[in-house]
């Protein structure tokens, strides 16, 4: 009669199945409101940069977060090569614990779930920097990423038309064939300059570890918002100083994206806005429909706290929780000693 | 036909059963063998102090390391107070990681695993700096830890004789319940000051998070050596200040236990010496039987990323790695959008 610590589990197939039955465009909104809520209420997190293991192939990062009675933390790797070996770019999963004993609640997939939460919170800033008008979406960079961003655009924003450009003419056609019957109308595109004519928002995530150019300065129009998703470590950018110097640029959590971000370009004292200040009221989004306005966005730890939540929530009112026993069960907590006096009743394995 | 990413398991009962299996001494061994032959290789490993959130019941924290090929992290609490709540001070789990792709290899348990594992850096660390005539120790602080001290100290040091004291006289009843039939001479005694009469080695074990004074000057000896373990966090100590004085003090990694470890309360360029210099012969440990020693540890990831290996390594071994299917599968890596197309095959659980 141990005390047993149960923790829930939430695997990759589960997790594909929650979003199939309760509907994609359910499950982004559901996360575009949570995560948003959660940014408004931003002071009561104790939040720090993602802590970073860089090597020649990739980047290993850890994104713990708490608000003082939950505490979550995502694992995520980001490997540009990884598709030569079949392997996703991005691999993740993250755990829910509980502040006053540390206990874990929950281990769940998050590869899936950070597609989701990136579209979300792409969707939710855009909603509060792009033109309520915007229509017309180019999407530079066709991979993994790329149906969950046009359908957060397309459900959360209103957007019907994307212009699609890849280096990878596979990854394009690949898009082209996901979002066939969605209602959107979709135009491959010959290069990112082309892909950006007539677009009211230009979303970018390209994969490549790089210093790149993909938005310039003469690519620019008025009213447009630039969605930045790609340029998320130190040494991967996609677009040119000057597309900053012209924007009005906002951030999820300052002291990481100046390390992480385009933000990384500039001097230290450019100035930016923190998102969760538009979400609560206390600075201004987009001002003006010529403003060009552009969210750096890197992924910060909150949204997978809010995704995390959102996604046990589903899980548990469609009964796909499990549990795992990674937590010892004792009868005295101060004898874990007890685990290899007495053989086990039974083998509990992860079921 | 997707490319699986294969995520091992191993659970709290089956580490149990490793342990059991192989038994708790051969365990003992061999974690401090792979901890002391990775310390030695200290230089390989990209290390940084860990990252701690800390509330008003504990600390939650996450250790991660990494030697370029392979990646580990610890997630690991400490709450004092949890035994009120029938739940263990420490719960630990942990991952092993392929730094050229990000895929996690390894889940496992390391509640228990972290016992072994504190255990035998303790005992690294006295076989370099304790008397090799050292034959008594006092154990102060008798909880979840402490059966794992004295067996290390006996099997991998010869102890013979163990002086117990804890002010919750239980746990000293159940560590001495624990240690019939070692072949241990346990003796327990009316304070910390009684245990320490005769004591060659003092090992500290305490769970309150607070600046304590468990030892002080006065009942300090000529050629002792002190394994302070319990004093591992901002504002919880075990040792009067002066004690720190009168030894020779040696530490995991600098940085962090500046921060943690009894050295919080010392200034900062107060002299120590890291344990891996000591263990690679690239400075002295104890230079004469009169000198003072003093561990001050505080916990350090490399430890970790040493016991996951060897407990992973076991478990293979014993046919005990299960396979959890916490990553997606994926026939196109940049199409994970199709997890959402085609209904899954089946529902692949954790097993």
């Amino acid at each position: 009669m141990g005390h047993a610590i149960v923790t829930h589990y939430l695997g990759a197939t589960d997790a594909a199945h929650i979003v199939r039955k309760l509907g994609l465009a359910h499950c982004l909104r559901g996360m575009a409101e949570a995560i948003e809520a959660d940014f408004r209420r931003w002071p009561d997190f104790d939040k720090s940069a993602r802590v970073a293991h860089h090597s020649a192939g990739g980047v290993i990062e850890l994104m713990p977060i708490s608000d003082g009675h939950t505490y979550s933390f995502k694992y995520v790797n980001g490997h540009p090569d990884n598709h030569r070996l079949g392997l996703p770019t991005v691999m993740a999963f993250g755990v829910l614990a509980h502040v006053a004993s540390g206990a874990p609640e929950l281990l769940s997939e998050l590869t899936l779930t950070t597609a989701l939460r990136t579209a979300a919170v792409s969707a939710v800033a855009a909603r509060a920097l792009a033109r309520p008008d915007s229509r017309v979406m180019a999407l530079i960079g066709n991979g993994a990423q790329s149906e969950f961003q046009a359908l957060a655009f397309h459900h959360l924003l209103g957007v019907h038309t994307l212009r699609l450009f890849d280096v990878d003419a596979h990854a394009t056609a690949k898009l082209v064939r996901n979002l066939a019957g969605t209602g959107l109308n979709v135009q491959p595109c010959r290069s990112a300059a082309d892909a950006m004519q007539g677009a009211d928002i230009v979303t970018t995530l390209t994969a490549d570890k790089a210093n790149a150019t993909i938005v310039t300065a003469d690519l620019l129009r008025p009213g447009m918002h630039i969605n930045a998703v790609g340029g998320d470590c130190p040494g991967k950018t996609e677009l040119a100083a000057e597309v900053l110097r012209l924007a009005d640029v906002f951030v999820e959590y300052e002291p990481q994206t100046r390390v992480e971000g385009e933000l990384q370009q500039m001097p230290p004292d450019f100035p930016v806005t923190e998102l969760w200040q538009v979400l609560a009221e206390h600075a201004p989004g987009r001002t003006s429909p010529a403003q060009i306005t552009l969210f750096d966005s890197v992924g910060f730890a909150l949204e997978d706290f809010s995704a995390l939540r959102f996604m046990r929530d589903c899980a548990q009112q469609l009964g796909l929780l499990h549990t795992l026993a990674l937590m010892p069960e004792l009868d005295d907590p101060k004898d874990l000693f007890a685990l290899l006096c007495a053989p086990a009743n039974t083998l509990v394995q992860a079921a």
